[in-house]
């Protein structure tokens, strides 16, 4: 490909959308050529999003129905989906009918079983043929499929920092067969930009709740992930909680270890999975991540440590969930997908 | 007693001690006759605190130095200590020589050996014979017991949150071997009012952070109280959490449970251990409780699930770490050894 | 009137209407017999608002529809409207000729001229003739009235902040003939309990910003209240912000001053003003007001200062939105109509 | 120059230490070749600030002490001065002396009088004969004296959210002699990252504040600047306030109009001194800015209003205090100083 790829952003007004306009305006390879938006359709980009003013094209393109013939002329080679489950379905096949690939940011290409879908998004996959050619992208475990592929399936920000540090360990042999069990804190982004009384700011500021317990929708790609990684059947229990910050999910782990695995080797498990690469910061055994360092960013950061007096192993990550939960790692793919540096468009801090 | 004991708190500046200030200030039982600080002393109560402006004895009360003879001059009955661990225990034995109560909101009190206290805490404890006169005091399983003491050791902010929901289930055989993981997130009072770059507000407002992984003090408690209730040793991996709130803590529980029991036996044993308590708070199966619902009261809220798919308990419980968890908890204390109405003072809603 | 007043609240959902449960569900000379909301009707207050679970009727009493027979039947004395303007309007008449008193906390009884409500709200004034009768119930300027008074309208809440300050120097006439300009910051429950994306957390929490520029609808009230302090018609610019916080108001003024008058002549009208009444704390010269010790109470803390370099005269006030600026002040309202003490039910801190 | 300048950074740890770090490890143009900090030398970059790690020279570029033999070493060529005012100056002179061209960060030689900075910062000035030679560097008002300039002084924070709306109206004589009234609302950052109780998260969390009332210090410097553009002097009445907010600041400025200037030309006097200014953004006639869209960018966003019922001009601006109030600019001044791209390593959104 050359150096600069034309994309379009489908459904740009919600948070991951917005975030997805922010790294791609300012993407050395990218020209953004189209974003969609039925309600906002005719308005310029920077007159929704006054932080974009001034920056790029954001002053000039103007919001499009999101029709496949209009992207089609836009001249955009990928698109980006960041619409809600059961509405990115409805697009992907007619972009990429029309020769344009497609990283999708919903779950709809997530999991690799119509059934499972159902079970947990309650209706029938509407193009289960599409499930076996898409790519649960990960670009850390899978960076082979996600360069050959045209439907990436970007995985959940909860799942994403779940399964940095699990797949790893799984993958060794490391970890033994009591249940899993994850306790995560999400900031309020997670939930959406959409007109509700609990996301309130007077709602959410002096809020800390559990919610979706005990069977949140991110189980049922965690579950198929790890299953993949371990070669048999994962056992976990996850329990979300949302905190009082826009962004930045933390994610701790409690575990069980094979007997006589050390910390050491946990620690050495997860250096040599993640040697070279640039978005998984290892920070160390007993060293606690902390958000803050990872919003914004396109970083997961990862800690270890082992509570012997209860024979339990403790993994901590953080990652921002908008972006290397959602839009850093779409970008991410893209990146791969395109040929271009690992880091381009993401090295944000 | 009669209807109004004279009290005195000594380290009124910290958040637990505010929080104190707040209660007693408007306990209908309580005349607040001395507080203690050496750095403020000479100023008054609402000199140094606005907020209590116009408010009691705000205007006219002055801080002193805590010394024992200065505290028998007022006339104190009763002694709230919101001092530091290794700080209360130099002042409650003269306290209780100069035969006034103590009520010890700090660690120093809290654990029946001294040798747990010194792996815990770092050093010898100063007073070890006043271990086994001091009562534990959580109010829902151990009023007898607090209503006759003289020393009152009030559990920590994470420990009410954990043992709460815990102790009923131990207690009725309930809960299966593995061990427990716990995930706390608390607000930054939790971590004190002092000089402290990691608590300023640009530090805190964008963080979630695990800390004090993997031996926070806290277990030492939690283990002492557990094994009580079970009967024997209980495993528990403890990771607290920092949130960016101001109070409140939210605590998610993992739990097996034995061969057979339902979410219901979960559920009965709960209700019958905390019927006709007013402070605890029992929402029901698959209900989640949130700290906004509890910060600046004496409530304990709780919560319970099962994850079928994995085969654990969840268990959810919120306070408000300065109260419930702290204060609140002292001023609870309060009312049974005073023999005073069992809400009096801490119905603030 | 008995000890006791039996109370009603219309609209209770929205963040007055909750502050004003959480005053009334406490206050020892007030039985609440009546919540009223249309869309919550049937269920129990603490069903939809868990936070007051356990707290006298919370649990009991349920939500009805506003209906004047339905609340008639309770034996309601005095019915507080927690409504929009423009609705309260169409439940007062029938309150008043059923007998019931009525505490109105929206604008619809402010303004004493028609003209004025239809120029700053839009539509004609549906009850014009209860205008007159209709007391602007500032308590420290206007006790006499509302004591006799049936129709309370409670001051706004910018209003409250602006007023106050203002009122005594005006009608001591110390203040010169320069506009006055008043910037004001509030917390987001000033701006409603709705789905809104604006007011999300995540559009708020990063967020300060001016609205309602230049001709917000409080300028009505304020003009009118100023007027009458001053025998002259007052002029005055107001810029109001939002800022990143649950509630509290902080405002500031910048007023010129007659030739000649020291800020110790400020201090003195202040002093002489407010002497006796418990809800105003004159903090002195120089002192800044902080919204964190008034959040939560009916107190408005005020300071002032002189800017001798460009010769003005700064003055501070802080209040809660919800507290002295609606709920509050609507509860010492409803203390002087019963003749209550002055400060029951709201000496909260 | 040639097309990469080498920079040293002193007094890194402050929160526009950080953001200068921030803006320079990723400054096309810059390479950062020094840090220091006296309390951190030894220590690499990103284990003090772990939200750098993986990030240029991060991780390999550790902290020194601030000699100026040691900067000299490192071939720095300019030298960007994060220090407090009173520290700054210490440095500034041998640096000069060594050939390293000076960004200023404080306060030292913002002021062109040396009385002026006695008057304010309450102690002589150790090097007034710098003072005639500095530059202060607002780009948008004194470009080709910041080209030319060996010892730059960036504005404060405050003044340049004061200075870029008033000096294009005093230029144009379009504003009356009334005094001039500013309320200006700041994030946190603005008051340092130092041990501090007032600073404390739970402190600030529910704060609205003014401080420093009636002479704030920066009104040295807005005095000193408004005097130059309108050629007389100006009374301006400036009240700044804390808002629980990380970064950003609010500015609302009260100003009166000499007779018949309208807002219009208010408008065109702003859109012709900022025109191909790619920082200023000028929003429009009764548009409200928000600090949400500056906050981590070099952008000042101006927005402006007519209260015809007072008669008097609302003036609106936001900016980040740490970026274009201060690292931003510091930046933007580098940029002039190396005659780089004005936009080069501040296109941040």
């Amino acid at each position: 490909m050359s150096d600069s790829v034309k994309v379009a952003v489908l459904g740009a007004s919600g948070y991951s959308g917005i975030e997805l306009l922010r790294l791609l305006l300012r993407h050395p390879n990218a020209e953004l050529v189209a974003v969609t938006s039925r309600t906002l359709a005719g308005k310029a980009l920077s007159a929704e999003f006054p932080r974009f003013r001034g920056v790029g094209v954001a002053d000039s393109l103007k919001f499009t129905n999101p029709d496949t013939e209009t992207l089609k002329a836009t001249g955009a080679e990928i698109a980006f989906l960041a619409l809600p489950h059961g509405v990115s379905v409805e697009y992907a096949k007619g972009l990429l009918d029309a020769g344009i690939k497609v990283i999708d940011l919903s779950a709809d290409f997530r999991l690799r079983s119509a059934e499972l879908y159902k079970e947990f998004y309650d209706h029938e996959h509407p193009a289960p043929d599409l499930l076996s050619e898409a790519v649960y992208a990960l670009p850390e475990v899978r960076a082979d499929d996600i360069k050959k592929a045209r439907l990436i399936a970007c995985p959940g920000c909860y799942p994403t920092s779940i399964l940095v540090p699990l797949i790893p360990l799984l993958k060794a042999g490391l970890l033994g067969d009591a249940p899993l069990s994850v306790s995560s804190m999400s900031g309020a982004s997670g939930a959406g930009r959409k007109e509700s009384v609990p996301l309130l700011f007077c709602e959410v500021q002096n809020s800390v709740r559990t919610y979706s317990v005990p069977k949140h929708r991110h189980l049922s790609e965690i579950g198929q992930e790890l299953e993949i990684a371990a070669g048999h059947p994962v056992k976990l229990t996850f329990v979300p909680h949302l905190v009082p910050t826009h962004s930045g999910i933390c994610t701790t782990i409690f575990a069980s270890v094979k007997p006589g695995v050390t910390l050491d080797q946990v620690g050495e498990a997860l250096q040599t999975f993640y040697a070279g690469q640039p978005f998984v910061r290892l920070l160390g055994a007993n060293k606690s991540p902390d958000t803050k360092n990872v919003v914004g960013t396109n970083f997961v950061d990862v800690g270890w440590a082992y509570d012997a007096r209860a024979g339990q192993l403790i993994l901590m990550s953080v990652e921002d969930n908008i972006g290397k939960g959602a839009s850093g790692q779409a970008v991410q793919n893209f990146n791969l997908v395109c040929g271009f540096e690992p880091t381009a468009g993401l090295m944000n801090i």
